[in-house]
């Protein structure tokens, strides 16, 4: 039995490594879709749920794959990655000053067995000059990331309170994914 | 000019180092005091400038002093860090499936000029087992803690949620000491 991540963030990577679980890296193949008018908790559930299948399927029947996938919601609208700065510079501008929600689903699949959850965590930007959001997309760190910003790098910077967990912030809620790796008699603590 | 943080915290180091700042490490000698009847917030900014006020005598002028001190406060009590298992058992069984607030009191000191803060967040622990404690006591992470956990370690899987600032709870409010950093001239961002 191997506990296989199919997810290639290497920010999952460290934070599964962190929890002092030994696990294997197959990212999922291809690109996963859902309804992006669904709410987005099971939005979210949805595309970590297509992560996990797809991975499950090259895998042991008595492995566990998790998959996850984490989204920034602003005004009821998902932000992605940014397409370049511009765009990076645009998102930053829309979450000056307020309150966005981040989520994460989880899908946990073993043989028939399945999994799934998604957390909400909420998070508050400080107001930014433009000179402030101009040199923290200066910084590159903007680029790979969801909405623009990353909370455990020089994001956190920017970021005045959060309300939630802030691991689910970063890309996995691990209180959440230890409680649901126990009920597949997997014990972390 | 150097930036001096009066703290041989791994943690706090880990966190500047992170904001991208050049810094020196200079820890304060001897023991801090303050009346622990004092209110929590004002009580850490005390200990923080004393730290400060210690270091600052044995650097330059126009060096930037930078002192912390952080305390875990449930039902009005402080936790310190534990004397020995038993003692971060019963302070761990007193923070589960409740809530606690972590403070940080924060001075910054260059020649005369002075500024005093302190942050503070709310941290929820979900309901933990005998086990669950026993378990993460034996991992050794609890002993060189307030609080007898580290939210930035796998003391992650016993946080619920929290409100406020994440990095507050690991020893540094990154983004409140960024803004008294601004005031002094220092600009990160």
């Amino acid at each position: 039995m191997s506990i296989v991540l199919a997810s290639q963030s290497p920010r999952r990577k460290e934070l599964l490594a962190q929890m002092g679980l030994e696990f294997e890296i197959i990212p999922a193949k291809g690109e996963e879709k859902a309804d992006p008018s669904l709410p987005p908790a099971e939005y979210v559930q949805q595309l970590s749920l297509q992560k996990a299948a797809e991975v499950a399927r090259r895998c042991a029947p008595d492995d566990v794959v998790i998959g996850a996938d984490t989204i920034v919601v602003l005004d009821g609208q998902i932000l992605g990655k940014p397409r370049d700065a511009a765009h990076a510079f645009e998102m930053l501008s829309g979450l000056s000053g307020r309150c966005h929600t981040v989520y994460t689903g989880l899908a946990l699949l073993r043989g028939g067995e399945q999994r799934l959850d998604a957390v909400a965590t909420q998070v508050r930007f400080r107001s930014l000059t433009e000179q402030e959001i101009l040199a923290y997309i200066a910084t590159g760190e903007p680029m790979d990331k969801a909405g623009a910003y990353g909370i455990q790098g020089m994001g956190a910077l920017l970021v005045d309170s959060i309300q939630g967990d802030f691991y689910n912030v970063v890309g996995l809620p691990v209180c959440r994914l230890g409680r649901m790796l126990a009920r597949f008699g997997i014990k972390i603590l």
